[in-house]
């Protein structure tokens, strides 16, 4: 079959929930540009107008009013000349079902021409689709200049010819009657570090199964935890790549359609695990902090490796002038960790202030002494030492206004190995989605070339240090062991018998498990955390405080 | 038409979610009464195995095969000579749709008999059923003892002739279709204030439409967040209420069928305002506790109507011998603010220690000044006092155990106005759901009879004393017209132009917007509130933490 000559481009851009009027202008820079490059067509993201996920907003009239001014305002300006494809939450124009669609829109001569409703409504994990939209119930593609275009938003290619037991549907199935010459599907689409393979996977079974070329436009950027990572694709009607746009960057390329037709090549990115967290893990810092326009970050150094790792990230994120670190030891501090602290924030280049916490935690003791009379030294005397650092650190996050980062990893956070007001301070958790082990890795990575973090940070045992010679170890289980029963319960979601039966001790994983579930009401009062994996802490993972399914949860700040 | 002679029992329950054999054996004693009363029919509320909102643990294989065994071994040991109906979730046993439905099952001699599965899944506010759910795709009644029964789940009944524009299916009037003689919904319903009024209209409203008896058993409790008020109900086929059980208290009744569609009176209980919410919050307080399997609190008492407010209704939930506050003055704190709170810790009867701050401020002020050189007093010295307080507070709940009561308003909460890891700390919100202006109803209500909360502390001008002279009214606005902005916003969802079209002032709206919106990084991180409003801070209102919709949000903890 012959198609029609077309050049059709992609901006894969950074949208700030809304945002209008910035998210209006990033688009109407990229259609001028799109235009000096002779194309007929230029393709956003889903909710390109306001956004993803707008979350309740979408319960304000006044906001959908403002999305629906937006996209009008873009046909008005822009729409000459080229043809527009962008993703909108819409009013539903009848009372019944829910109140607005996701909706993909064609605009073309100053006017919303064509308007395909998404169909599939992802509300699982980080999804709430069904909490505001009404799915569609009716398929219909579009033809401009001589191309049919089958027009789907994100979830609607997710259940090729129905295999996906989550839906009944298949809107391409559908679509397919008429016989259309191209897909195109308008995504936002967040970043887990075996995301991208998964989705070159589905939309290649879409293009074989279709044998039309597809094309996937995904948004970029960081929406506090939600990190979308681009990587928006062309795909030929033979299933082969045409090409994918970087990771974690904003691109806009202008394709011709009859070489992606005629394409016969792969050209997929690698995708390597901790390359993809690392530049995961810098836009989310790097948006967070734009998007809420601010520019400073704070950070307590231990020496251990889950504050290097984050002053680290933070430092290439934002700058080395942006970023200032305290070292707060202890009386049960080891020497080596300030020299360790010392030495990587000098490597950093970064302000680093030493506050030791001795005499503080002193008075603090003698002003408890009198009610705490004669009981030994214990939890409380460990948590008051985290609390005088959480504190210290607000203190200037107040005086000088830099965002508090959190350092807490997922392990210690699963089993409530932290103190809440303490450690469990900060506005953002960095490396909130990472088990210790993979801490480990991600530090290995950074220091693949230089030793930036001092591999002294990185050969010693874990230990919070405070009380005399404590490490990790006394009370947890070997990280290695630890977070492989983690991964099974919290990425899995397999119960106690099925963790068991894959060889772990019985005892332990019970322990395990005990301890994440009680520790639901630390997690439930902590920082946001970057997901970087399938099933994150926030968000995606909304688990009962006082559930009673493996335990009694106990109160242990 | 005559109704068969039948008995039916209503057991509204306190499941706890998880609790399996907990839950189990609170219905087993529930069958044997009513079998002792002599009852044909006994039913239970919906998800009554595994408590409701069992939230992602219905992710869990094995969370739903314990669920299953609870169901069978009800219906094995419990289901002989009496009929049992009663929520559970049940495997989708296709392999398309949702994993789950959420379901109401019959149980006879021994065995499930009869399951009709929920067909409308709320997905708004704190649901998420269609999170987890697929909904019914076909409706049948069953006869038991020559009763015809329609079946249904919670919300299935909320959709009278398709006049909710949420929902395009009734399942009562497809089961009409079968000409059934009693109506039974099996629900888990929760509280808020407004709410018990809206549900006697509505199941009033599907008994005049379908002009036969219905029967409404509700669950009772506290699960976190999420108060249960029971108030089960059976209405007569004019409409009439025959009986309605009373709100927060679990109980048992059986009821003649024949009386039920004789009856020509009304009789539905009062439902004022305050009375409810003061008995919802006691609910809340006793079961948070009981359910997590501890039992004392602490608090700090300031002087102030929030925190005097709490200490009540934690001693009543509680009783006196399990609180314990501490009286905790600045520098900045008036006479009459410890005068205030001495005298409500001795009308309460419970501990109370004084721990004045001075001391341990001046040695923080002491190590913070090379840092801070020369800047002047300012917010940074007022967070710091909030924060030794919580650091005091939470040095006793590690040291004695007891659970740290927040004591922030829903105000307060909305604006920002309170210190992250300070006066936010605690492990629940006890009046986080109560407008400022709601807290002084509330206490006024408590001081009905005599004068348990100082008059004082009701008339005094609201302050945070944590500068010399401050009063509330120098940050916000007067409470009664910020409460009325906020509810607007919150509980209302309109936008800025509409509510100066209500007459308020347009800066002072937009401010307090532009507070609500950038605060929410503060709410993120704050204990579960308990809910007593159709809108509360919490599971049920999802808000973006960098959304730019109204502002730019600022970091100000």
């Amino acid at each position: 079959m012959e198609i029609a000559a077309m050049k059709i481009s992609i901006a894969q851009l950074n949208y700030h929930v809304g945002d209008f009027s910035g998210n209006l202008d990033k688009m109407q820079q990229a259609v001028r540009t799109a235009r000096a490059q002779g194309s007929d067509l230029i393709c956003f993201a889903e909710l390109a107008t306001c956004g993803y996920p707008p979350r309740d907003f979408l319960n304000f009239p006044d906001f959908i009013r403002r999305a629906e001014e937006t996209l009008e305002e873009l046909a008005r300006t822009e729409a000459h000349g080229i043809g527009i494809l962008l993703g909108t939450p819409r009013p539903n124009p009848v009372p019944e079902g829910k109140d607005l669609y996701n909706a993909g829109c064609f605009l073309e001569n100053g006017k919303v021409t064509f308007v395909q409703h998404k169909t599939l409504l992802p509300t699982y994990d980080v999804f709430d689709e069904y909490r505001y939209f009404e799915p569609a119930a009716s398929w219909k593609t579009f033809t401009y200049k001589g191309v049919r275009i089958a027009l789907t938003v994100c979830e609607d290619l997710w259940n090729v010819g129905n295999a996906n037991p989550l839906y009944t549907i298949c809107p391409m199935d559908e679509l397919a009657r008429e016989d259309p010459d191209l897909m195109i599907n308008l995504s936002a689409s967040p970043f887990a570090y075996d995301h991208a393979e998964e989705r070159v996977h589905v939309l290649r079974t879409n293009a074989l199964r279709y044998r039309i070329p597809l094309i996937y436009v995904n948004a970029v950027g960081g929406q506090t935890e939600l990190l979308f990572d681009g990587g928006s694709l062309i795909l030929s009607g033979n299933g082969q790549v045409f090409d994918e746009m970087p990771y974690f960057e904003t691109c806009l390329r202008t394709y011709d359609l009859a070489e992606i037709q005629a394409n016969t090549q792969n050209r997929e990115q690698s995708r390597e695990k901790y390359p993809l967290i690392h530049e995961a893990l810098l836009t989310g810092i790097r948006d967070y902090f734009s998007k809420t326009g601010l520019e400073k970050a704070i950070l307590g150094l231990s020496g251990g490796i889950d504050s290097a790792v984050t002053a680290v990230l933070a430092t290439r994120a934002l700058g080395k002038d942006q970023v200032q670190v305290l070292l707060m030891p202890s009386a049960f501090s080891s020497g080596h960790s300030v020299d360790d602290a010392r030495k990587l924030a000098e490597n950093l280049d970064i302000t680093h202030t030493l506050l030791p916490i001795s005499s503080l935690y002193d008075t603090w003791m003698a002003a408890l002494k009198p009610h705490f009379d004669g009981r030994p030294f214990g939890l409380t005397e460990e948590n008051l030492q985290a609390r005088i650092r959480g504190t210290l650190l607000m203190a200037f996050s107040n005086q000088f206004g830099p965002i508090l980062l959190n350092t807490s990893n997922k392990s210690e956070m699963a089993v409530g190995y932290g103190t809440l007001y303490g450690d469990m301070c900060g506005g953002l958790s960095v490396i909130g989605d990472l088990y210790k082990t993979e801490v480990y890795e991600l530090a290995r990575y950074i220091n693949r070339e230089e030793e930036l973090i001092p591999e002294n940070t990185l050969i010693k045992a874990p230990s919070a240090e405070l009380r005399p010679g404590q490490k990790d170890s006394d009370s947890l289980p070997d990280y290695g062991v630890l977070d492989r029963i983690l991964y099974q319960y919290i990425e899995k979601s397999k119960g106690p018998a099925e963790i068991v039966a894959q060889g772990f001790e019985p005892g332990l994983v019970a322990r395990v498990l005990q301890l994440v579930d009680r520790n639901e009401f630390k997690r439930h009062q902590t920082a946001p955390v970057l997901r970087i994996s399938p099933k994150a802490f926030g968000m995606g993972r909304r688990m009962p405080i006082e559930g009673k399914y493996l335990q009694i949860p106990v109160w242990q700040p």
